[in-house]
């Protein structure tokens, strides 16, 4: 059996956190999130109450779903004491790809036409010239570093019929949405060699420079292509350097600026560009966070997206179940 | 493309109420529920806030989640002005059977089979003799009336190799598990007779007796074939008609029973019945419901399903959005 969700943290993070988060991951486009295999939840409010939603069932509509409320809820609501979660049946075969691009909207573009065309990969991953790099000087995995992206590409399932089959139309729609060359992977070790470069992203981008401020941007997948340009505009005009990687499928990016936080003036073209990357992507009809929640430092825009409105609503749910607000004040509501 | 939520009461139902209830339907078990399917939500309060939450990107995890604390409110939180749904690709191909058992909780050993072998069915409903009964006098299709029970399964995909051999797969469970006899649909008019069988239910069994009560009872899917076998023993010890159909495959049985409300006495046997299928499935470790929520008449047993904290955590949510309780007074919370 498989439990999913697979965020690019897996090594540290708790279920409790992924819950508390509503974590992603690589297989949120096929697989959903966090919140898609939680069946059951029991918690303890602020002021003593315990209490528990949902059901060892595979529907349940008793009362509100509280499930919901509290996951995501970034440890405002409550502490999480119990978990039942949803497993699901491990895939049998796999087929995975890589393709390069010279140009990373180029790679966007692609991406949308995989899922237009009704394909449900697993996994749909973007890596961008400037993440290709700093992994390749990290792990050195014969990645190509010439490449303006790449996309990464893997389709799974129980049959071995359906499985191929995805994955010729999928190399086939990146061919002609203009891959420079498309890789089938032959066996598991050049698979796991893909996923390698994959999950390295992050580690190779924060030691690339002292500070390493990961964003979250998300679209809706026909906007992807311009947002990718949009932060490779945003990086040029405020002469930082963004790494951008993600999960292009779910139209989320991971711009992630490479910074020094000793640099006072660099640091303040560093925020400047990431203020512009929540803009970019709000005016796109997109969201702050497709899977690392608001937190403390996007708080400020969470009224831009959402409006004053919900914030009301977000504040009075807040102050009925925490009155003395003792679970993490000050975190966006 | 496909919105798969498919509730029963389809002809009837409109979105708006699809989304305040969380309806289920005949596709949940592979495809899931309204939920499932709700990327944005807009409403007003009933104190006059315009609010949203959600996106119209593939995740979001901006703020508390407030479209599933709307979905499945029931009406007690807010107007829903305004949804954004998903849509998903039309499958290609169906591979549609039924299966008759002597008894109908080897009908739910069969399904529960079915499920753990890891199959994904996109439907798996069964009907007891009662309702076989009820639908063949209603509406002569020729179905097998001295079954215990019939089971109905259907497979779609994109990919007809991955679809036949789920079909041959489940078919040689279902003989396994005991069937009488395993029939595969050969074209589109065999198929429409085995739902049009299915979706008479209801009407079939309201026209039999001057008052029907559909419920509800949903359990893990190891506990069904119990579950079943309890159901026809309240029947008999109670010395009222109930005939039981349901999304077998999800664990949610809709026992329907059949009385007349001018008969007090018969409505008083009615109603321990029910009383006894709603113990039944909490002791079972299941859920009051499944997909049609609590509503008023359930409200008296929520407590023991979820207990005195959840219920305080959500009378408080009702309170600070709806001060005045404007909205749907006295149910559930």
């Amino acid at each position: 059996l498989l439990y999913p969700p697979d965020p690019g943290s897996v090594k540290v993070s708790t279920i409790g956190g992924n819950v508390a988060e509503n974590a992603g991951g690589l297989r949120a486009g096929k697989y959903g999130v966090t919140r898609n295999y939680l069946m059951q939840l029991e918690a303890i409010s602020p002021t003593g109450e315990e209490f528990k939603s949902g059901a060892k069932t595979h529907k349940c509509v008793a009362g509100y779903d509280l499930v919901s409320l509290m996951c995501g809820s970034e440890g405002t609501l409550g502490v999480i004491t119990k978990v039942t979660l949803r497993l699901t049946v491990l895939p049998k075969f796999r087929n995975t790809m890589t393709a390069t691009f010279a140009d990373a909207s180029d790679a966007g573009r692609a991406v949308a036409n995989i899922i237009t065309a009704g394909l449900v990969p697993a996994t749909l991953e973007i890596i961008d010239n400037v993440t290709l790099r700093t992994i390749e000087d990290f792990a050195k995995l014969g990645l190509p570093i010439d490449a303006g992206a790449m996309v990464l590409a893997e389709f799974d399932g129980l049959s071995k019929a359906a499985v191929d089959e995805e994955g010729t139309t999928a190399a086939h729609i990146l061919q002609t949405s203009g891959a420079l060359d498309v890789t089938v992977a032959c066996d598991a070790s050049e698979r796991d060699r893909i996923w390698q470069a994959r999950r390295s992203a992050l580690a190779a981008l924060s030691r690339a420079k002292p500070t390493s401020i990961l964003e979250d941007v998300t679209v809706p997948l026909p906007k992807l292509a311009e947002m990718i340009a949009i932060v490779q505009r945003i990086a040029a005009e405020n002469n930082v350097i963004i790494g951008t990687f993600g999960h292009a499928g779910d139209g989320n990016l991971h711009p992630t600026v490479l910074t020094d936080e000793r640099d006072e003036e660099e640091m303040a073209r560093a925020e400047r560009a990431i203020e512009q990357l929540f803009e970019a992507a709000l005016e796109l009809g997109g969201t702050l966070s497709g899977e690392h929640g608001i937190g403390f430092t996007k708080a400020p825009f969470l009224k831009r997206e959402l409006g004053a409105g919900s914030l009301e609503i977000m504040r009075r749910i807040k102050r009925a179940l925490d009155p003395n607000n003792i679970l993490n004040p000050g975190k966006f509501v």
